[in-house]
């Protein structure tokens, strides 16, 4: 059992070598480069978290492990093709440094190797494991076209349970197959397996509702974002989508004229509505409804309670008021 | 034992229901699509006759055949993309006919999917066919890259056997992994493997080869292309490269010459250096060579002798001299 902490370095210190062969350097130098970006690496400890629940940490976890965190930085590829995205944590996005067609086979090759990693898994639970992993990476690409969709509609055309299913498969489905895949190493049941699979999905859908919630409100300064992104942008975001069902006539026609006519004042305006049809107060609450549910999805789960602890801090570490 | 005709019949009729869920079809018919503009399916029958060399057909044959199918069809989207081609088979390119997002996401999920179909064969099998799909799927995106690295260089810059190189890996290693994934399936010895390997990757260089050279000397009425498209576009290939390497430094001054001013009758003023400096006899030969080659190793592989048969047409019908 081990914390956040000892289990990211654990794994950093497995994954922080090239992962790719040297030649030719132009396919692999941006696959590379991605990986050397950062991110916290959330997704391959939960791997490991899932396999700790049950059992101690077995080695398959940490080829699992990678395997996640390589899919999720091929989706970041792809994504920024996709949304022609200039930055990705502060620095040029892949097909903005090289070029877009090498970002694009540089992802596949990614997607690849995700896969040389699961094969190299004991082949007792080998097929167990590529299934949870394939549902998770289809609904992924799912997720990202109804995404590419919506962008396509008005606002008051896309449902808020709508916008809910789509962000549920494409962030929340492999944070939740992430810690599925441990749980199948650490030889958890069925089961416990589906509980903690629903644990990941609802902690990943509270986390995405936190995050609209902090870039209309939070504070600029602690969330290093500018305040009103979202809404400068016009992005249906949970607030935006609620906002138009929760607001009167009149705010939803200013609302709606707002997004159309870009005045300087737009940000501070759309707050006001927000706040005026309580939207902030609805999204503080829907998040904690679905902290809670995760949270019940967790007790559920038939191992002794202190198992449990690494999870719960990650839980309040990922959603706790930074506002 | 069956004749290419038979096993395509087999393949076509598991392969030709739609292979995607309905949702979301602005995913999914994409996919659906571009397997439905046809194609030989040359690679499937090589898995299902690999396998029938050894023993009769397995199922396995058919999930791994399905998988080969998808990954071909998965590198013919994201190609088209970088190459920018507007028609494939006559039809629209899936990024011309839908967007290229969606071109991207589409290729992508089709590339899990391969992984569907390898994970339901068999466990005794699994680790090596993922094995032997991955470092195909992997020289393939090295070859892609290969290729667009090339494009950058000038003709002169390129060397021929660095483009034979190319060329293996864009091109040939994925009929030659078809073969050897038939014959892990069919219990072929690790040395059969190699050997029926080698034939198709030599088989693949034979009919690039082949490819290039009726581009330019082929007739247009039996070919289905225009005369000298190869040429016209200045690509790089087997005849140009072989002939900056042949002929003497005058007819090499004109060459390049000609690829910068583009004039009208470039293509036969091209053919007319190519056959001065006899690169047309030499890509006959070459082709013999590479075809002979194959058929060498097929010979050497320790199974009776018409269990070889189809295969021996198959190679006859590929590398048939149609001019």
């Amino acid at each position: 059992m081990h914390s956040f902490k000892e289990l990211s370095a654990q794994f950093e210190q497995k994954f922080n070598t090239r992962q790719f062969p040297a030649n030719p350097s132009s396919l692999y130098d941006p696959a590379q480069y991605i990986l050397g970006i950062g991110g916290k690496r959330i997704r391959p400890v939960l791997v490991m978290m899932g396999n700790e629940l049950f059992d101690t940490l077995h080695n398959d976890a940490l080829q699992a492990a990678a395997a996640i965190e390589l899919f999720h930085n091929f989706t970041l590829i792809h994504d920024d093709i996709m949304d022609k995205a200039p930055l990705r944590r502060g620095q040029p996005t892949v097909h903005m440094k090289y070029n877009e067609s090498t970002a694009i086979l540089s992802g596949d090759v990614m997607l690849i190797q995700c896969y040389e990693y699961l094969n190299k898994v004991q082949s007792t639970h080998k097929t167990k494991l590529i299934q949870v992993f394939n549902k998770a990476a289809t609904e992924v690409c799912e997720g990202q076209q109804l995404d590419m969709d919506m962008e396509q509609k008005l606002p008051e055309q896309v449902q808020y349970d709508d916008y809910v299913y789509m962000i549920g498969l494409k962030t929340s489905v492999l944070l939740a197959a992430s810690l599925q895949m441990g749980a199948i190493i650490g030889g958890g049941s069925e089961g416990n397996q589906q509980l903690l699979y629903d644990f990941g999905k609802n902690v990943g859908i509270a986390f995405q509702m936190q995050d609209d919630y902090l870039d209309a409100f939070g504070d600029p300064a602690k969330f290093g974002k500018q305040q009103g992104g979202d809404i400068q942008v016009n992005k249906k975001t949970f607030l935006l989508l609620k906002a138009l069902e929760l607001c009167n006539p009149s705010q939803k026609e200013l609302l709606l004229q707002l997004m159309v006519q870009n005045p300087a004042d737009k940000v501070a305006q759309v707050l006001e509505i927000f706040r005026q049809c309580k939207v902030d107060q609805w999204a503080e609450q829907e998040k904690e409804r679905f902290k809670a549910r995760a949270l019940e999805s967790l007790e559920k789960i038939a191992v002794v309670s202190n198992r449990k602890q690494a999870l719960k801090e990650l839980t309040d570490f990922l959603l706790i008021r930074q506002h």
